[in-house]
């Protein structure tokens, strides 16, 4: 080191940092952000936000610490017809458990679900749901929960696209992720689904640790067990994270107001509410299922993932509308996992 | 740009690489990351740990992403003696409120509380705390309620130090969150005390996000009030995030099992034991308040923050425990915020 005079270290310096300078720049000027995005206004209205409140200087800029977007995940992030993938693991796992409860067979709403009457589950509503949750996500640790849930998504194949669910998340989203972090946003999921259920998936698939997802949850306790310390989970709801559960669950897991919010249904409507409706610049988007032949097209009268109240609320609160049709140049991604 | 040869810009780069190495490794030999604590075994203990288990290479390597380090907040992070903080701050409340009040001149705990009767509150138990917690913590918007918290820390002053109460957290216990921090680790509070009262200091004092704060809470709801959607406290228990309950709110919040955790009293005795009873490099440690000049000397026999149990188990199962007297040089920051 001492042999390098401090001139020609700093010619060599800035020599660098020029050239840095350059990549860079020919760097940003070419890279699409949201390559699988079509060009329009949708497009333009994520990137414009971005941009506004992250660049040093704008009248809209937030600082990074306050920079956080919250994300549903079920029509969202990944698919949710023909029933949400959580619901289908659930009765995959009452046939897999099946053969240890012979009792099932004329008890319901097991019954229903070995029959395959899925007509018949559906009108046992929350009840039913609420019995088969308790029998597939509780008396076991977390940790032997997560691996249940990480095995069935290893092997299981979505009826009509023939691909691990998990291969079905939406390539335009996992874009927005990516876009929104690199200018400094934490990204949040904020979901009524469980929350150890996306913990199996999540944090690999969406880049988005485990302490960043809010959702659902039954209750776990604490207790020693053959003399080892171990987290229990009990067939008990703790919280619901849907609805105007997402503004608490945020408030909960967060404690700041999200300034951008993605969802696609009802149970979004208050998120996107919280998020949006304060002074400072904001970003809502609803993602409107418009593309029956790539993926589905749903809203008002949609069992799942109903999108009635929010459509109306969008327009009124001018929020952001994706037409998946129009504005998603691909869904999935083209490699499988 | 193009104006640079190749030869000369690679020559150029290896000198600028050459150079950094040479100050990172030169800094790196003389910067202590601990220079609070005193030499010995404790502050070998804790740079051992992050050294064995942030190496890439090291047997004991653990990958960043599973570099979980949770820290009790009082007593562990700051003062909790004679009474913890956020209880100072809820007696003060109760002062400041009662002017609007008549009716708690006759009424307990409150009369306890301005009478200034401490043993008197302190008979009454949690049955008078959770009252006086309903009356100063509850019936706002969490916004509210940490500007109130906030305006409180910003005046009220410790009634032997005569210092802002966020200017009585551990100088060294500052260093061990930067310096695991500065190693890949993520830093989390889980504490027994309110969520939204650290809220209101822990991030910017201590550098942790609001969103890596777990703590006690009460109830919230989420309604429209006056047309704006709004989130109200209510008088309600949420969670307890203590004892056995702060391996729960890890699992609610983190959902991860953490690697390292620092505590000071029974409260912290099962995070200690979900931390480290498990396979592979752990670090348990506990803050031992041996300091009765510098600070408080309690540990058995204390009323706040007692330390018994934990103490016992510390030895049993090789956890490491501060000797404050010993160990920290400065308890304080020496500059006022």
């Amino acid at each position: 080191m001492s042999r390098m005079g401090w001139p020609r270290i700093r010619v060599a310096a800035l020599s660098i940092i020029a050239l840095f300078s350059f990549w860079i720049s020919a760097a940003t000027a070419q890279i699409d952000p949201l390559p699988s995005w079509n060009e329009g206004s949708v497009k333009q209205a994520i990137i414009a936000f971005v941009t506004a409140v992250a660049r040093e200087g704008s009248p809209d800029f937030i600082p990074e610490s306050d920079r956080i977007a919250t994300f549903d995940n079920d029509g969202t992030l990944w698919i949710e017809q023909p029933i949400y993938v959580q619901f289908a693991f659930a009765l995959d796992r009452v046939k897999t458990l099946a053969p240890q409860h012979p009792e099932w067979r004329d008890k319901q709403p097991f019954k229903a679900v070995l029959d395959g009457d899925m007509e018949a589950v559906a009108a046992m509503g929350e009840h039913g749901a609420v019995d088969i949750v308790a029998a597939t996500h509780a008396g076991m640790t977390p940790d032997d929960f997560r691996t249940i849930a990480k095995e069935w998504l290893a092997t299981a194949k979505h009826p009509r696209f023939g691909r691990r669910y998990d291969d079905l998340v939406y390539q335009p989203m996992l874009e927005v992720l990516a876009y929104m972090r690199a200018n400094g946003f934490k990204t949040f999921i904020v979901s009524g689904g469980g929350i150890e259920f996306m913990r199996a998936f999540a944090p690999e698939r969406y880049g988005i640790p485990s302490g960043q997802i809010v959702g659902s949850s039954i209750v776990t306790t604490f207790e020693r067990r053959d003399g080892r310390p171990t987290l229990f989970r009990l067939p008990k709801v703790n919280f619901v994270d849907d609805g105007p559960g997402k503004p608490v669950g945020i408030d909960q897991h967060i404690g700041l107001r999200p300034v951008a919010a993605f969802g696609n249904s009802d149970g979004d409507l208050e998120m996107l509410q919280w998020t949006t409706e304060t002074g400072g610049r904001r970003l809502g988007v609803v993602v409107h299922h418009t593309d029956a032949e790539r993926e589905y097209a749903y809203d008002r009268d949609s069992k799942v993932g109903r999108l009635d109240k929010a459509l109306d609320a969008a327009a009124q609160e001018r929020w952001t509308v994706v037409d998946m049709k129009r504005d998603w140049k691909v869904i999935f991604p083209a490699e499988a996992r």
